[in-house]
């Protein structure tokens, strides 16, 4: 194994940042990037950004900066880059369809199945993906190969389904469910749970609002 | 003030998976509950879990826990529970429209405008909420009183737009597009980037199709 396994999960989660830097730069033309530029264009600090990029074994050249393509491809590398992987959606509600017709475009990733148990929508197109049964799942994850899957069903449904999602050979899943999954051996769960999002922010309008009727504090 | 505002962000972002916990605890008819039994279900180890409730002054009673009823409020408290806040989404794309019909029924949220800068977009209606001009966003703001905005524009707009929402007097801004976007002063904003999530599942599903191909590791 590479030294890929050895990068803390919070590094891993500011590598698409990065890439995304770097791809505007790569784009812009641009040969050589320094770490001050790159860090503020990411919004991290310097010294963060040093460490981190050390992890991937890119130490930059002194008083002169990365270059900028060999940079792209190797952060590009790991994060799968190079290829379009195929992801499958389960639960073709407002989320997971908004998600089917989001990604249609991908450059990076293609619908490959998206599925519900409500036989009233199976055989819909959403996205140029006709919406498939549950019973579907295990042999379209075969054929496809599908390793991403994205879940975008009801709390109450969210850990049979990874179960099942795990069972056929999916090994990376974001959830959109509102509970916390207990994910099966050898799979990633990443949640992103949208009304815990709006919690936080309410939580900073709420603290605003209480201490400007409060006045300032001492 | 109060001792609100000493709340570490790390702590903030756990509260509102405590709060769910809680809840379903009040709903299933618990009067105490344990430390270890409230971060077992909320996913974080014990000690961090008393660490973050002490943020915000419960500290429980030693060899008993904490009072469900108590705690929960207060929690809610903290995250602006107890009115329904009012929240304008700016986008009204794929994604915008699902979030408008995703917090439709919100018992915490209610969604007072979606804005789309497309004129053929604009008088259509979504989850019951008719799509508004962008001229008209800064009345709406003003007349609803909403300090939360949801931005799903194109990563071109979307400074702008957090900054048009920050001119109208919204405080905490959510947003999808895929850049990070400079919040005016007294801005909280929070990024949410649906293609970065995926680029780190695929980060670890490069890594184990790297490891399967490559052999076990020493």
């Amino acid at each position: 194994m590479s030294a890929t396994s050895e990068i803390p999960p919070a590094t891993v989660g500011r590598l698409p940042g990065y890439w995304r830097v770097m791809r505007d730069l790569v784009d812009a033309g641009a040969n050589i990037v320094s770490s001050t530029e790159l860090a503020e264009a990411a919004g991290v600090n310097s010294a963060q950004l040093r460490r981190d990029l050390s992890y991937l074994g890119s130490y930059g050249t002194r008083g002169v900066g990365y270059d900028v393509a060999v940079l792209s491809e190797r952060i590009g590398h790991h994060l799968g880059g190079g290829r379009r992987w195929p992801v499958v959606i389960v639960g073709a509600g407002n989320i997971g369809r908004a998600l089917a017709r989001h990604h249609a475009d991908d450059e990076h990733f293609r619908v490959v199945g998206l599925f519900d148990a409500d036989p009233a929508l199976v055989g819909s197109l959403v996205g140029g993906v006709i919406v498939s049964a549950m019973s579907d799942l295990e042999a379209i994850v075969a054929s496809t190969g599908a390793a991403l899957a994205i879940v975008a069903v009801p709390g109450t449904e969210a850990q049979s389904v990874c179960d099942l999602l795990a069972a056929a050979g999916v090994t990376s899943i974001l959830n959109f469910a509102p509970i916390t999954v207990v994910p099966a051996e050898g799979v990633n769960v990443r949640g992103v749970d949208l009304t815990q999002e709006l919690q936080i922010l309410a939580f900073h309008a709420a603290r605003r609002r209480s201490a400007s009727e409060n006045g300032p504090g001492i």
